[in-house]
Order: C-alpha cells, then sequence, then structure tokens
C-alpha cells in the first residue's frame, strides 16, 4: 500500500473564493457553515467555481463474526437481506438517492452470502472472524481490502465530483467501537452505544465483549493495520481504502456515520492528511459518535439523531453541500444590483 | 380579529402512523428527528400518508423607523433594493427556491418606497415610526397587518402543503430583540446581537437604544397587540397574522430565524395553539435566537450558523422535511423482504 496524498491548502484560491463570497448580495459570513463546507469544496476540487453534479453513494457491506457473542439486536442474515433491499431500491438509501439524483454503488466486502448481481464484488470472505476469540482478519486480508477500497476511490473520482461513505453489517457498531477505544483511547463502556437497538443490559454486554477483544489482542493506534485485522470489519477496512484513494485524487468524500467515522479515525491514523477531503455528515444518535468527531477536531453538518447507517444522513448532507455551491454559483452580486 | 384553531391531536391517526413507521426496513426510531417531523406534518395534515409537493416560501417585507438611531448596518435603502432583488431572481432565496422547487411570495408589509409590480401589496406605511421615539405604529395598523397575514395564510392553504416564512428589513433585529424583552423577560443586552454586521459597539448602542424603547412603552406580554404596535415592525405583524392564519387552516409553517420567530413569539402569546403547525426552521447565529426556541420550546432542525434571513434556513429546512415525507412514503416494509 501506498498514497500520495497532495495538500488542499492554497492561499490564493482561498482569497479568490472569499472575495467572490464578500460579493454576493448578503451580509459577509451571513450564510454561515454554507459558506466554510463551499469553500472547502472548491478548495478540494482546486477551482474557484466549482460544480457538484455528478453525486454519488457508495455503501460497504459486509458481516461480522462477532455477533456469535450477541452483540447486535438483529441477525447476520439482516445484512444480506438489506443487500437485496438495496438492489430492489426499498431502502431508505434508495429513496434519498433518487430524491437528491445520487447514483447508488453497492460494495459486497464481506457479506455471508453469495455476491448478489449488481453488487460490486470485494468480498474477502464470508465474514470476519469473532475478534472477542481470535483476530477479525488477517494482515493480508485487511492490506488486499484498504487496495480495493483505493481501487473504488480512484475510479469514483473519474465519474464523480463528491462521494458519500455509507454501510450495512449487522455487528458493525461493536467493531466501529472498539476501533474507537484502540485509536482515541475510550474506554469500552463510553465506546459502546445501543447499535441499531440493544437495551441497557445489551450495550453492558458488549462493552464487555470489546473489552475482553482489547485485552486479547492490545490494538494499538501505532500499527493501524495490525489494530484493524484484531478488531475492524472488511467494510470498514475497504472503507478506509476508499478515503485514502479519494484524498489522493482530490474527490470529496461525505462520511456517514459511527461507523464510516471509524474508518476515517483509522484513516487519520494513517494518513492525517486524508482528512483535508472529509466532511462529516451528521451527528449521529450512537452516542459515542461526538467523540470521534472531537477526535478528529471535525464539525458535523446535520444533527437529526439519526443512528441508520446506509449513508442515509451524507445523502441528505449531499443535499445542503449542493444548495450551498448553488448559492455560491448564482446569486447576484452587489454590481449587478446597482 | 378573531380565530379557530383545531387541534392537531389525534390519537388514533397518531398510532397509525407510528405503525407505519415501525414496519419500514429500518431500526424502529432509526431515523431519528426526521420521524418526530413527518409524524407531526402528517397530524397537522390530519392524513396517515400525506404528501409535501406543492410548496411556497412567503417573504414578508418592511421598513423601520428605528434605523434612525443607527442600529443597523445597512442603510434602509437596502430593503427596497432587496425586494427588487428577490424579483430578479437574485437573492439567496431565489436560488434555494428554484433549487427546492419552491414558489416564492413576496409581500410588501411596509418597504419605505413604492410598492413593485409582481408584490403582493400589504403595505400599511412606508415603514414604522421610530419606536425609540414614540410607538412604531398604531393598535390599529397593527390590526390591519393581522387581518392581512390571515388572510394571506388562509390563500395559502387552500393552494400549498406547506409556506416556509420569511423577511427582508432593515432594522428588523431590532424589533426582534425588545418584542424578545416584553415577551420572554430578557434584558436587552441578553437579547442584542450583531443583526447584519454590528461591531460590539454597535451591540451594546442597540442595546441601549431598546433600553430606551422599553422605559418609553413597559410593552406587556398580557397585551400583545399593545407591544406590537409600540415596538413591532409590519412585516413581524403581518407574519403574526400568518401563523395565526395557518394554524386556522392546518397549513403547516416553516419559520425561518430570528425575525420569524419573533413573529411565532407574539402569535404564541395570543393564540398558544397556533405553536401546534410551527416547525422552527435552524438555530441562528444571532445569539438570543436560542432564548426564543427556548421559550417556545422548540427544537431547531438545522444549525449552520446562519443569520441571512429572508426565508433561506427555512427553504433548506422543507428539503429536509421532504426527504423525510418520501422516505415515510417510499420505503419497503419488512413484509416486502420476505
Amino acid at each position: 500500500m501506498k498514497w500520495n496524498i497532495p495538500s488542499v491548502e492554497n492561499p490564493s484560491l482561498a482569497s479568490e473564493i472569499a472575495a467572490r463570497w464578500n460579493n454576493l448580495t448578503k451580509p459577509p459570513g451571513s450564510l454561515g457553515q454554507l459558506e466554510e463546507l463551499v469553500t472547502r469544496y472548491a478548495l478540494i476540487r482546486g477551482e474557484a467555481v466549482p460544480d457538484l453534479a455528478r453525486k454519488s453513494m457508495h455503501i460497504f457491506c459486509a458481516d461480522h463474526g462477532v455477533t456469535a457473542e450477541g452483540v447486535s439486536a438483529y441477525p447476520s442474515a439482516v445484512t444480506a437481506q438489506m443487500v437485496r433491499n438495496f438492489l430492489r431500491g426499498g431502502a431508505a438509501i434508495n429513496v434519498l438517492c433518487r430524491h437528491y439524483g445520487i447514483e447508488t454503488t453497492i460494495v459486497d466486502c464481506g457479506v455471508d452470502a453469495p455476491c448478489e448481481e449488481g453488487v460490486v464484488d470485494c468480498k474477502i470472505a464470508r465474514g470476519t472472524r469473532n475478534f472477542a476469540r481470535g483476530p477479525a482478519m488477517t494482515r493480508e486480508q485487511a492490506g488486499e481490502s484498504i487496495e480495493n477500497g483505493m481501487a473504488l476511490a480512484r475510479k469514483a473520482a473519474a465519474s464523480y465530483d463528491i462521494a458519500g461513505v455509507g454501510e450495512m453489517g449487522i455487528g458493525n457498531t461493536t467493531a466501529a467501537s472498539a476501533l474507537l477505544c484502540a485509536f482515541a483511547k475510550l474506554s469500552p463502556i463510553e465506546a459502546s452505544g445501543r447499535g441499531a437497538g440493544l437495551d441497557a443490559d445489551g450495550v453492558l454486554h458488549k462493552a464487555g465483549v470489546i473489552e475482553q477483544a482489547l485485552a486479547l489482542h492490545a490494538p494499538q493506534a501505532e500499527d493501524p493495520i495490525g489494530a484493524l485485522a484484531s478488531i475492524g470489519g472488511f467494510e470498514i477496512s475497504t472503507m478506509i481504502g476508499f478515503l485514502l484513494g479519494a484524498a489522493e485524487s482530490r474527490l470529496p468524500v461525505i462520511i456517514d456515520g459511527f461507523i464510516a467515522t471509524s474508518a476515517a479515525l483509522v484513516a487519520a491514523a494513517m494518513a492525517p492528511e486524508a482528512l483535508g477531503v472529509l466532511f462529516f455528515a451528521h451527528r449521529s444518535a450512537e452516542h459515542a459518535h461526538w467523540a470521534m468527531l472531537s477526535h478528529l477536531g471535525a464539525r458535523a453538518i446535520l444533527d437529526l439523531d439519526m443512528r441508520l447507517g446506509e449513508g442515509s444522513a451524507a445523502a441528505i448532507a449531499i443535499g445542503v453541500l449542493e444548495c450551498g455551491v448553488k448559492l455560491y454559483r448564482e446569486m447576484a452580486t452587489f454590481d449587478d444590483l446597482s
């Protein structure tokens, strides 16, 4: 694995963008975060007046051996069911992507079922192994899935102006919480939440399983691939590759929620400059998400108590960014008024 | 002025809506605030599966005599300039409404210029009087503008599923802050903010002007019309009427920002049940907006540090609610999956 991530900093372009904002018919700065988001978007694209027309959503799917420990409110079989729901267009993310004109790409990174037609095949194995008892995957598998993600991002960069990153995988909040412990030094109980619908006892049990896994593997942020192999998931490792590849290709990415942000956490440990192309869609109702965002120094665009995943909040956030870009491109200037 | 506001409460309809949400292919409650917003929207419409297709934005415009005290970063002439900008389609709100498919109605409630063609003429006078020296308007003028607003809302209810409420009026944050003092017992310095761009000294001066006006008029929440006449504005009083008329007609309304929320504050003092049809688009960067929302027990949909007015945040919030309605209408059920 190698990457070469260009800086998005460009003071003269930034001045040009600020001058354009300040000549539009509104008090300077009055569009608040929209101005900051569009400015960053333009800097990533390297254009003073960028377009945002070709929109994609990548949904990374995989299963998790750790579900054997009873850490999820749903059985693993729901992952494959939901992949079929994505293909038939009935899931939340399908409705949102149709509404916003976003093309969806469904990626099978390790679903515990045969790969479906219409899905991009990046399957490493039929689910990870149970990381409460042994490593989730080998280092080679982690590397292979990261390479898969990088290749997908290079391809996406050739076709799209922006990519949303979401996921589906029963059990994956457990992996994401474990990674949060390893990379941001939270305790399992601080990092564990209700996922798709655990009760309070379920959350305590999940934290116990994570505690056991951390004791078994002692994952270290200084060895991100090792940590990922021990307690990660195939959709998470593929997303990490996607973020690194997007940063290389200057493809702006909107990170969905808790699990996608855990991929950003690991990607930032591998290559902090990758954060330059990332936007964070929302603050999830999964309670430890604030700690991930805080560790990354990130501000979320939305705060709607959502906790669905699939890219659902990323789709809505793409809509918000898109209207920011339109304001920037289409508003009259004070010169036009006189 | 009379109104007869029906209750939006309907336990059997609420159960039907909850059952539909819980049968969609997602963990129960995982769409968070979107589920709550759509549920309230359906209750207001009185339909188990409502549509949200016909969208409007009403922009209430007026001038303020209190600008003679130097309370705004911009001269009054900018109000009329911006009305022309709305008509030509170059303002932020035009860009947003084109993007979201929202029809705009520009209402001249008291701009200090002749009424423009293409604008709805509800002009009471060419601006209020300077309320630091005397009442902003007469009680009769306050009543007349409220009646105007009610008539507009009845008309809107016949044509639209939802109405955004925004405004334009140089000096109107001063009136809104004064109303906040009168209706929620804040001190002038707590209630005063930067408006369209005051510096810290400007904010202090503005608070002093409000202090003077409060001492002169002693406005009381128990006499809302009297308070409105002494320290209000024509766009604010017309918006109050619009909110009352919308509540009568069960037309869902999205309140934009600080000034539109001040109209909600007064409307709620006149008829608390009017709050049943209101949604609050965002938490404005105008710092005392939180106090208004808190006084009304309202949660805002967005928090993007915007402070432009015109209905800009309301337009984006309509977009968010619309995608919530689409999710509710179009997602597959668990029965579909099997």
